[in-house]
């Protein structure tokens, strides 16, 4: 019989158990949206890799403009124009300025630059009517990026910033990690092939999971619902094991059937734990067969989802080396909620205005009540429940 | 000369000239995820479809089991065991009740169930040591999902949730709005083709608003840079029109190249605006060409990336029918932000620790600011700026 453990228990036994990466690959920057880095990005160049100016105007030595006013204005000579994507043929002397545009590059000499507004030119001759300290209306060469420095971590997920990053370095393939392969299986004799019969209901988790997956940059291969049979679960997660790197086994919901799952693991490799004292989530299994994760959820789809999200996504993160999961936000309880002494209970809430937390209120919701809700608190193992007014984090669902 | 219009006038003008939907069409649910529905859902079915039992133990008529206690149990005769996904073949009659298990269908008759732990069975005889309320451990039918309601609303972004959803109703195929297709062309002297030499930069934008419209649902047709020549954005122009639903120019950096757009624009449909009083964002344009709109950015990679993300958007969520934007959080400055009176600026921040919100701090941060952030605030057009401690929403970027 094996142990009911904790969830930071639970935690801890995935990620020991995980196994490493999926492998990398590398992809195009057009397809790397949402991938994960495998490995540090160094920036091989300054970005922007000159000086510019950030205005319309006039390149300047700032020096040239001190004290310069309306009442006074410094008069420069004009020694020529910066035209955009070309290196100026001169060096700014004392006394001298250039014509610029936003985003040209600074000639040598200059280390400021003014906007056409604060100028009046002609003839060669330029008033600029105020000073310019150095540096002013002017990205420096690195300044967004400097060459030798990490630009993006291993482990990062590409998101359009991210992307922007790798254009601007020059990174057009982009090494990432494999996208690990989830497979599910939908277990249960009430589980309809078809329209479901008096007794029988549809088949929600496959689809549930699988888009969960999905979303979590994974692929999914989806073998489809079984019966509580302990060979015909066995030959579907023999199958799923040639075909993915981890494999979930949702549903069993009477006790029996999960022992059944319980054993289907432990005959074919090593089961670890039966049971997490969490709520929802409690009769969750895990175990390992050649290496692979086999995760074992519970079959109501909210409790399955709450295992994944909770669970499942530690193994995630940990072959894909991403950062730990952290809250979005922090509010403030609008009503006091029980809880269970002696286990982690999780709660579907609403923020309703001003960082205001309300439970999302349902008899019995199995699927609808994840569409309305906002994200989850925790209420830890040991307390019976939060006060209103209290504060509580916030995770994305 | 067109006007400068504020960023409520820009998002009011480009949601008029918007155009509608780019069409629907149907998809397979494994393929529905973060598609838009092109209309609502309606449950053509009660989920669940019957009463079931939330616990493994007995089923019973609730009053047979009123005043039962650890004292005195309640004796009911065991009439039969309900088999997962099968109707019973009896109905429960007074002094009955009948073995069920997590998620099994209740036999006519039965109103509540008795979780095994607090019954006692033997000899077709089962003592009960606990009363049940009518409804006690039991799902009603309909109570997740009631037939005739509508169950996801045309607009709805599909996440796992919807897509359980789905699933639980049997909708397979998906009514889903064809994803807009948006052209990018990035233009500017000083884009490289290939290695930057001095003066020359690498094109940013066309991979960073490539990855934001993929994030946004809606696919690229990226033409690539072109130089700031009249005939040759009005020829990339022509092409993308051809090819795409919207148009994004990105870059024209200097005064000169940014008029040159209008005139295109112009030329060819009708521009309605050339610049927004807000900042990031001032040089931004749109008009239409035959009914498609196109849409001028600047070319700072952070500037045109804020300008996606609140002007853009604003058509994308028009033409696919999405909610409105909306903060995700609110948050406590911790230091003065200073702005200029007469446009509306955004500003990005991070979230430290307890709700605290800090400017993101960057000399002149091109790309690598929108990375560090964790969103951004605005301050309204007509103030100058907003003090320590006080309240601001944060958006997502």
């Amino acid at each position: 019989m094996l142990d009911v453990v904790t969830k930071d228990e639970a935690v801890e036994t995935v990620r020991r158990f995980s196994g490493t990466a999926p492998g990398t690959e590398t992809v195009g920057i057009g397809d790397a949206l949402h991938r994960v880095l495998s490995r540090d990005i160094l920036s091989s160049e300054d970005v922007p890799p000159f000086d510019r100016s950030t205005v319309d105007g006039f390149a300047v030595r700032a020096a040239d403009t001190f004290g310069a006013g309306d009442a006074i204005p410094s008069q420069l000579e004009v020694a020529g124009e910066i035209l955009m994507g070309e290196k100026a043929g001169f060096t700014l002397k004392s006394g001298q300025c250039a014509k610029i545009s936003t985003g040209g590059m600074l000639p040598g000499g200059a280390d400021a630059a003014v906007p056409v507004e604060h100028t009046d030119c002609g003839d060669g001759l330029c008033l600029v009517y105020k000073a310019a300290s150095p540096n002013e209306n002017v990205t420096k060469k690195g300044d967004d990026i400097a060459a030798g420095e990490i630009a993006l971590k291993k482990g990062t997920v590409l998101t359009p910033a991210g992307v922007g990053v790798l254009a601007a370095l020059g990174v057009y393939e982009v090494p990432v990690f494999r996208k690990p392969v989830i497979a599910v299986i939908s277990t249960g004799d009430e589980i309809a092939d078809g329209a479901p019969e008096d007794g029988q209901i549809r088949d929600i988790n496959t689809y549930l999971l699988s888009a969960a997956i999905r979303e979590r940059g994974c692929e999914v291969y989806a073998y489809g619902a079984v019966r509580d049979d302990k060979d015909g679960i066995e030959k579907a997660l023999v199958s799923c094991l040639e075909r993915s790197d981890a494999v979930i086994i949702s549903g069993g919901s009477s006790a029996g059937a999960r022992d059944m799952t319980v054993d289907i693991i432990g005959g074919l490799g090593t089961a670890y734990f039966h049971g997490i004292a969490m709520k929802p989530g409690k009769p969750t299994i895990f175990g390992t067969v050649g290496n692979k994760p086999v995760f074992g959820l519970p079959g109501h789809p909210l409790a399955a989802y709450f295992v994944f999200r909770l669970i499942v996504t530690e193994y995630i993160r940990k072959i894909l080396c991403l950062p730990a999961d952290r809250p979005v936000k922090t509010g403030v309880l609008k009503e006091n909620i029980p809880s269970n002494h002696g286990r982690e209970e999780y709660i579907c809430v609403k923020l309703s205005g001003n960082n205001e937390i309300e439970p999302v209120h349902t008899k019995s919701g199995i699927i609808s009540v994840l569409g309305e809700a906002d994200g989850f608190i925790k209420i830890a193992r040991d307390t019976e429940g939060l006060p209103g007014g209290a504060a509580a984090k916030i995770y994305k669902l």
